[in-house]
């Protein structure tokens, strides 16, 4: 069990000294210190969340609540900063689903082997 | 990304080789070698996956099914290999929750940060 938490907090470092955290790091402090993108980026979150919130619950959601997510999207999409965040995200996302394939391994060839017999 | 990879696959191997996983791998093994044993087992994990897709997709569970899904599990929890394995099933949890935790540390740490302001 030492040895797996002193991996998982050399892990955990490289994550962080990582072109794509720094990098992450930058541009959402960027955003986070202008007012306006701030705003528009909050906004943009908190209306994913509530559509993502309706749809596990199973809510309908209204056209009007697709449209004006929607817009909230393209609004989002105009600003430079923002867009560069998202991508920063999206390439940080490929290096945390790399290592998650890598580390559920073990598990995934003992429960796989096992199932195709 | 060189460092994550190279840190990933020594996460990897710790968990590999550690106690809460060979222990798994055993008593899993141990199972699936005895025909009784691994056939209620298949059918134990099939009960969980059905209720689970069909509370995933916002289908009604009947009470004859939950009612199935309790004998199930009764009979499971009489088998003494299989109750070891689902012991071994949460301790290998704790651990893979625990490296969840610390390796996420640095987006909680970003975004919490940044939307507490």
């Amino acid at each position: 069990m030492a040895n797996v938490h002193d991996s998982a907090h050399a892990l955990e470092k490289d994550i962080r000294n990582s072109d794509e955290f720094q990098e992450l790091e930058a541009i959402f402090s960027k955003v986070m210190n202008d007012a306006t993108s701030k705003e528009m980026f909050d906004q943009f979150r908190n209306t994913q969340l509530e559509l993502q919130e309706k749809q596990m619950q199973g809510i309908d959601i209204s056209e009007e609540e697709v449209e004006n997510a929607r817009e909230v999207v393209e609004a989002v999409q105009k600003n430079e900063d923002i867009s560069q965040l998202m991508e920063a995200e999206q390439r940080l996302n490929v290096v945390i689903n790399d290592i998650s394939r890598i580390i559920t391994k073990p598990l995934e060839e003992l429960y796989g082997d096992s199932t195709e017999e």
